[in-house]
C-alpha cells in the first residue's frame, strides 16, 4: 500500500491512497481523514484501505486523480505533514568514520553497539517539491538522504523484535542541515537546534510489504540515488554497511519512553564503504576531498541549486517518488 | 483566561475553560475542540473564549463542572496533551554554574549570549496527576521545575520583540530527567534521547495577562515552589537570575526554522543565586552537597516518591494548579 497526503484543509493534510506506479491517487474519505489519524487507528483502518488500494490498482476508483499532476502543482504535502517525534540515528558508521578521519579522530568503540541518535523537530515537514528555505547561504546548506520508518505505538523498553511489529510505513527524508552552524552548536553539548532545518519527505510512504525481499531485517536493500543540479552525486545501497537496523534504532529511541503512533525514526545519512557509490550529503564529500585532495571541493548548496533524492526497485521503478527541492531565500 | 484539557476522546484531549480559582471548568465545544486547534485558530477563537470565560467567572455557565474533582479523578490531561516541538533552554545559569563547579569546570562565556537549548520529545505529555513511570530506579530519576511558553506561529528569524507577540499561554513543566543515563549520552555529542522521559505540565495554562505585573519582559516574577515527599525543596523566583527571557529563547529556537502554533519553549530548571531559595531539581542539590559536604546527600527519586511543583501569586493563590506526581514502575 502506498500513501500520501494532499495539502490542507488542516495542517495535517488529507490522506491519499496512491497506486503502485504513482500515477493515480484517491482520497480515503470515510476510512481515515489524515495520516496521523490512520496511524492512531491502524488496526481498524488498514483492511478497508487495502480494499480501496486494490480497487485503485485495478483502475476501479471513479474519483481517482492524476497524482503526478498534483505533485507538479505543489499540491502534495509530506505523507506525514507533521510529526510529534523525529529521532534520527546514525546507522551508517562509514559516514561518521569519514567525518572523524578528516579531523584525525576515531569513531569511539561504543558507537558500534550504542546508536548515536538525536531528537529533531518535525512540526512542519516539507512536501517533496517544496523549496528549502534559508535566511542565509552562509549557513552551509546541505542535504542528507535517509530512510525513515514511521511507527505505531511502541512500549517503553521494546526490543528490536517488538519494534519490528510497530513499523507501519517506510519513506525517504531529506534531513536538511546547516553545516556551518553545527560545530559551535554541538560544542555546547546539547545537540542540534539551529543546525537543522525543516525536513522533506518523499511524495509517498509505503507499507513494508511493498519493498518485497528488499525489506530485510529492518534494512532497505535498495540504492538511494542523489543528484545535485542534475548531476549524479551518489547511489549508496541502504542495505549495505548499516551497523544498526531500523528495528535497533526504534528500540534505542524507546529505551526510556513510549513512542506514540506517528513517530519517525531515521537511519542517518546513507553511506557505503565503497567510494564508487558516492554520497548522500555534501559534508561527507567535502571531508573526503579534504583528506584526499587537501581541500574540500564540493560547495554547499546556494540559492537556485536543486537536489533530487529517490530510490528505485529492481525493475527501475521509483518506489517513493522523488524528493526534488530547490534552495530559495526565506522571504 | 485559564485553559486545560480533559483526557479523550482523542489523543488531543478536549479543551476546557477553567475559572481563575481553578474550581470550575467548562467544555468549549463549538469554539475550539482541542488546545492544538485553538492555538492554530487563535484569532478567530480568542474573543469567543473570552466571553465564555467571563460567563464562567460569574457562575453563569450552566454546564460547568468541578475542576478539582476531575483533577483528583485523573481525568485532566496536560493543557496541551502533545506538542510537535519542545525546545528547552537554560535561562538560569546559576544552575549551569553549580553543575560545572562540581566538576571543576567553568561556564563558557558564550553561554551568557548564546542560549543553551535542546530539542526534546513531547509526543505524549503527562497530565499533572499522572505518575512518572520508569523501568528502573537506577536511572537516577529527577524532576526539573520550569516555566513554559506555548506559542502561536513564529517566523524564521523572528526577533525577541516579534517572539513576544507569539506567546499565547504560560504554564509549568516537570521536565523528567534520568541523570545516570545523561553523562554517557551527552558524551556522544548529539544531546538527549534516553536521558529525558515524558514530561508533565501543570493542570492549566494561562494567558500572560493572568500574570499581571509578574509577567515582565518575558519572565514570570513568581516563586516556583517544589516539595519532595511533602518536604520543602525550594522556591526560587523565576523572575530572578534569568540570563534569557522566554522571548530570547523563542527567538533563538526560531533562528533557522519556523516555529508552528503549539510549540513549547522551556526556561530550563529555575535556579537563584541565593542558596536560601533551594532547588527545582535534585541534581543541583547533589552537586552543591558534593562541593560543600564532600558527597551528594539528596537521593534521586525512587518508586513511591512524590513531587509537587506549583507557583502562587501575591495573594497566595495557585496560578496553574500543582503538578503532583508519584514515581511508579513502568508496567
Amino acid at each position: 500500500m502506498k500513501l500520501a497526503s494532499l495539502k490542507g484543509p488542516t495542517r495535517d493534510g488529507t490522506l491519499l491512497l496512491v497506486n503502485s506506479g504513482l500515477t493515480r491517487a484517491v482520497n480515503t474519505d470515510g476510512i481515515a481523514p489524515t495520516m496521523q489519524y490512520l496511524l492512531e487507528h491502524w488496526e481498524e483502518s488498514h483492511a478497508k484501505l487495502l480494499d480501496a488500494a486494490e480497487s485503485l490498482e485495478c483502475g476501479n476508483e471513479r474519483h481517482a486523480f492524476d497524482f503526478q499532476a498534483a505533485l507538479a502543482q505543489g499540491a502534495i504535502d509530506a505523507p506525514l505533514p507533521r510529526a510529534y517525534e523525529w529521532l534520527d540515528g546514525s546507522a551508517y558508521l562509514t559516514h561518521v568514520e569519514r567525518v572523524r578521519r578528516a579531523r584525525n579522530d576515531k569513531v569511539p568503540e561504543s558507537y558500534y553497539t550504542d546508536p548515536l541518535m538525536y531528537q529533531g523537530g518535525a512540526g512542519s515537514m516539507m512536501g517533496a517539491r517544496d523549496p528549502i528555505r534559508a535566511k542565509s547561504e552562509d549557513w552551509g546548506i546541505d542535504l542528507e538522504g535517509e530512510v525513515v520508518a514511521i511507527t505505531g505505538d511502541v512500549a517503553m523498553g521494546a526490543t528490536p523484535a517488538e519494534a519490528s511489529a510497530a513499523v507501519r510505513l517506510i519513506t525517504l527524508v531529506n534531513d536538511v542541515s546547516f553545516r556551518k552552524l553545527i560545530p559551535a552548536e554541538l560544542a555546547k553539548g546539547f545537540g542540534f537546534v539551529n543546525g537543522k532545518g525543516a525536513n522533506a519527505l518523499a511524495p509517498v510512504a509505503v507499507t513494508p510489504d511493498e519493498l518485497g525481499q528488499a525489506w530485510d531485517a529492518g534494512k532497505v536493500s535498495y540504492r538511494l540515488v542523489t543528484h545535485i543540479n542534475g548531476k549524479w552525486f551518489g547511489n549508496p545501497n541502504a542495505g549495505d554497511d548499516a551497523t544498526f537496523s531500523l528495528f535497533d534504532l526504534i528500540a534505542h529511541a524507546a529505551r526510556t519512553r513510549e513512542l506514540k503512533a506517528g513517530t519517525m525514526i531515521g537511519t542517518g545519512t546513507i553511506s557505503n564503504k565503497d567510494p564508487a557509490t558516492g554520497y548522500a550529503c555534501i559534508m561527507e564529500a567535502r571531508v573526503v576531498e579534504q583528506v584526499e585532495q587537501g581541500e574540500p571541493k564540493t560547495p554547499f548548496l546556494k540559492y537556485g541549486d536543486t537536489v533530487k533524492i529517490e530510490m528505485f526497485d529492481h525493475q527501475g521503478d521509483t518506489i517513493f517518488g522523488a524528493i526534488e527541492q530547490k534552495v530559495v531565500p526565506y522571504p
